[in-house]
């Protein structure tokens, strides 16, 4: 990273591991960080300890800074030599208004550097198993901004083409005219009973996605109380997702599963749940064996795992948690002592333990305990969670 | 990653810093990588060392495998219970007939993921300086696959509507029909001065790009004999390049350097450079003072630092090197006895030492010293490069 510079750098539409190697490079070494409201707050995590964070998103509608303002604050920070990285959702140049930025920069005889994203017109689709393009069903695709008015007397949109004239069509910002661009693209020739895809939250695990056609998707979203921000995905290309849908049903889909590790190593379990579609949180707890032996405390809990600690316990008591599991007996015991309330919490979750030995530990300790994995592995609990949950599906 | 399963997963455009954070992790854990012509080799050097690499790109226009072997090959690896990346150049849903694919597999009830990938119809432009959607220029574009004959009877390709009725136009393939293109655009009314870019070899250091207009295009690309693959772009927003140009103009660009340095950890030379615009290659040399202490040159050298010695010498008697960079008096002493032909390759390339120490030990062994940095850092010579070569631009 060069001082003085500054990094345009695409976070990708949500999920994290869609972030490109060499963003999160920059991401790493950067002295300033200003970012949007739709980079995905886990990124930020990945950053220096002395890093200054900016956030210049929107607020209840309102933008925290004017475009101008970003403009003069990019060169600002740039004059005073630092490593500046403008971290944007999605790919800078997708409606994200890096042309502006980098026409300030240019003006000022600063030098700057772009690392595409992926965008979310592409991924979102995608995640919801609708392929943008297809041999058989779709040749071109565009993707549109749907964030103006359609009904003001001059439309940047050709309707008239456009209806007709690209085989997908993807909307961003486009779910408050939802009923003028189906209406648009009906009186333009577009066929009524064309399928339409709604997605919510898309690549987050949080993902919700609504089918329908141009006909009734109108009042299916209604019914449904869908709320912006969703991408709009528009042509045959969504029939797809009946065939090619692999991500919201996931056996474990949704599912909140706090991991509670002693060793920074069993990080694998997470990987593994994520894979199976789990949302899961890490708690790192201290190891009691380690402190019985008198090492400090402070050597077996480092900052960012009492951080872990306040964050899992925050959801559990908040009731954010569907599952907890256990990778040790050590676990068990570490645990414990931390949780708010006495473990109430832990009553209303589903418990599983990685072996017999710590499904013991647990309930000596009073805990009820749901699932048992047999062989002491990543993958052996895993695999207890999926026919748990296969089970009462 | 869970055996028995598909991963499709982007490898981006060519620059492999595009790879995402998720498809390298799949990729360092594959058993099978089953990968096309449009990926950078580069990226293939992360794999495991026993996993096994199948091509099925094209050579000489002739497709190693029809898309039906390479969806039967999928289904059969997944049988076997390996771990398969199906690795695709750009994005696996953006002409990238992932859709059939993933049709194959759930045909065959086999599971598979989605690791979207960077599309080059967003970030070839990008590296070109040209942003697809700008605020006053572009607020909607289309992607379009150019591989189709225009002039047969019925295109899938609405030229009537697509011409006029998206800001910002990318064909992909395009280039064999480039003619037909700019007719058709023309005849359906887009204006003959629209500018016009194409990009060959698009984020890698090799990229080059022609600007024109619908008009001039044909001949411009005929002069410079501009050959496929290439990305078209086309739409005001290419005017943009002249302020948002910022890849291929770096004082660097396209420089190929070699990278002499005997420590592993030196590899910050490197980066440096390449944010420069250089297209570094990297040679690591046994530490001549380690051998004298008698530690087995196995130890020195893994097979890794060999095969950077074959590809380092190759390159520099292909004349495929225009700057040769010592970053210590070890790496000139371990690189002398290494080279071929007694160092003859070395006459004609620039060469730059990191400090006067190293230009005397340079000197004393009988080389021509060009640049000399003076404060043995990374940044120190990538800097006296800098200024040497912006003296001579």
């Amino acid at each position: 990273m060069i001082q003085g510079k500054v990094y345009l750098v695409g976070a990708g539409p949500g999920d994290p591991g869609l972030m490109t190697v060499k963003g999160l490079k920059y991401l790493q070494s950067a002295d300033v960080i200003i970012y949007d409201a739709l980079v995905c707050e886990q990124i930020l995590t990945e950053t220096r300890p002395d890093v200054e964070l900016i956030y210049v998103g929107k607020t209840c509608n309102h933008h925290m800074m004017e475009q101008d303002q970003i403009n003069a604050l990019l060169v600002q920070k740039a004059q005073e030599n630092k490593g500046v990285v403008r971290l944007k959702g999605g790919d800078p140049f997708v409606f994200g208004r890096g042309g502006e930025e980098i026409e300030a920069l240019a003006a000022h005889g600063i030098p700057f550097e772009v690392v595409p994203g992926i965008s979310a017109g592409v991924a979102v689709p995608a995640y919801a198993g609708i392929p943008v393009t297809h041999r058989k069903f779709a040749s071109s695709f565009a993707l549109v901004t749907g964030h103006e008015d359609p009904t003001k007397s001059r439309s940047n949109i050709a309707w008239d083409k456009v209806a007709t004239g690209v085989d997908t069509l993807v909307f961003f910002m486009g779910l408050h005219n939802l009923r003028q661009i189906v209406d648009e693209l009906i009186k333009q020739g577009k066929s009524p009973t064309t399928p339409v895809a709604l997605i919510q939250e898309g690549t987050r695990p949080s993902q919700n996605t609504l089918t329908g056609t141009l006909e009734n998707i109108v009042s299916l979203a209604e019914e449904r109380a869908i709320k912006p921000p969703a991408i709009i995905v528009v042509g045959e290309v969504v029939r797809l997702r009946d065939t090619a849908r692999w991500f919201d049903n996931r056996p474990l889909a949704g599912k909140r599963v706090l991991v509670i590790r002693h060793k920074p190593e069993d990080s694998i379990l997470q990987d593994i749940l994520a894979e199976y579609g789990a949302d899961p949180v890490d708690m790192l707890v201290p190891n009691i064996a380690d402190r019985v032996k008198q090492i400090p405390f402070s050597k077996t809990v480092p900052m960012i795992d009492a951080a872990s600690i306040m964050r899992g316990n925050k959801r559990l008591s908040e009731g954010e948690i569907d599952i907890v599991t256990f990778a040790s007996s050590a676990a068990v015991c570490g645990l414990l002592p931390l949780l708010d309330n006495e473990g109430d919490a832990l009553a209303s979750v589903t418990t599983a333990c990685i072996d017999p030995a710590t499904a013991e530990t647990a309930r000596e300790k009073g805990l009820r305990v749901d699932i048992v994995a047999e062989d002491n592995t990543a993958l052996g609990l895993a695999k207890a969670l999926l026919e748990a949950y296969e089970r009462r599906l």
